[in-house]
């Protein structure tokens, strides 16, 4: 790939149709990340941009397929979005070790692993290769404002 | 704060109106905490205080909000309990790297945030500013023998 | 124990009735496993033994307590085959960190812990105490294909 990490961000970014430009507020008492030594933990993101949350409603009901791999999405430009920030570039994450996708899912809709394939998908094309992770799917009944997905992820830092 | 940690985990066990001192039993086959290295893994805790679990149901049904707050307190309590007994004192520390807070919760009820938020002021109450820690709140179907609330988190060791 | 973590594995895999000689794939767009250092993060796993999901359904409705414990059985028995090919024996994993008991649960079914045990028995009878581990088992509404369970976990590898 001929471009960075961070150009292929903004890529994404203008792809989606939303700027993730502003500050990435967590919703509670507690922070958007911990760093310890190279480890970082990233808290849970919902798909919110700015102020809004952009994707509610459980998937397999009020959500299709494509929509909560689209939320999947958000999510995790948020979370690429808070480690540029406390890293100062993409080109710093050295790998991705875990992610946990929860899918608001309504009865009968088992297609958790295909919406967290929207989120790996988009990790695959910003970090490459090293972007590769182990990952947990589940689907749960609710989830903070109703959103439709919330995905949390420990990255490695380069240094 | 000129309270020790300690202290000030005794004085929110005394507002919870429970008793923490007794043995912190794991309920199944496995045990309360990991450690490797300065990472320690604490278990999924339930509001058991001795051998009685105080919050049983769903929140947004059997169970108001207050009520689900207050069980997420008791099993941080538990939490900081175990970490105190592994540690000798909550001072030894350094930081709260992740918490997961499941909220059994009815259809409809997605304040899993607002949950959370009691375990999460409850740390920063007793830990100060080195409690701060990235999370992650869901609303799950059900939890073992029917508690409202279960939280697990990584702590890091200062040695 | 005079038999080796590794022929334990074999006799635990007859016991079950699977093999798991074959290729383990995950389901979607990620890696079975990520290491950082000693540490070894495992993709959640489901009961899937080939090509073949051998328990599908929710515990408490479609499959009973033994059934649940069974399937997670199979979770763990793929993550350890994945460990044993990623270090070579089993020999090499020094420690269980946290593992994370997913059970699509039916209403009013809250034996997570029991059919987690299920699980955390297998881990004790192929690797000793070494084996012991933090645990969280929740009741989750879907899992990915209508699996009964799914299972992650953290290991800690010897070198």
């Amino acid at each position: 790939m001929n471009t960075t990490r961070d150009q292929r961000f903004q890529a994404e970014a203008q792809a989606l149709g939303y700027s993730f430009d502003g500050e990435i507020r967590p919703g509670g008492h507690y922070v958007p990340l911990v760093r310890d030594g190279t480890t970082i933990y990233v808290a849970g993101q919902v798909p919110r941009v700015g102020d809004e949350l952009v994707f509610k409603g459980s998937a397999g009901a009020e959500r299709s397929l494509a929509e909560a791999q689209k939320a999947a999405q958000v999510c995790v430009m948020r979370i690429l979005a808070l480690l540029q920030r406390a890293l100062g570039s993409l080109d710093e994450v050295k790998s991705i070790a875990r992610m946990h996708v929860y899918v608001q899912s309504a009865a009968g809709f088992n297609q958790q692993t295909e919406v967290a394939d929207g989120a790996s998908g988009l990790i695959a094309r910003v970090l490459g290769p090293e972007g590769a992770h182990a990952r947990t799917s589940v689907g749960v009944f609710q989830l903070p404002k109703g959103a439709t997905v919330e995905i949390d992820l420990i990255a490695i830092a380069r240094h």
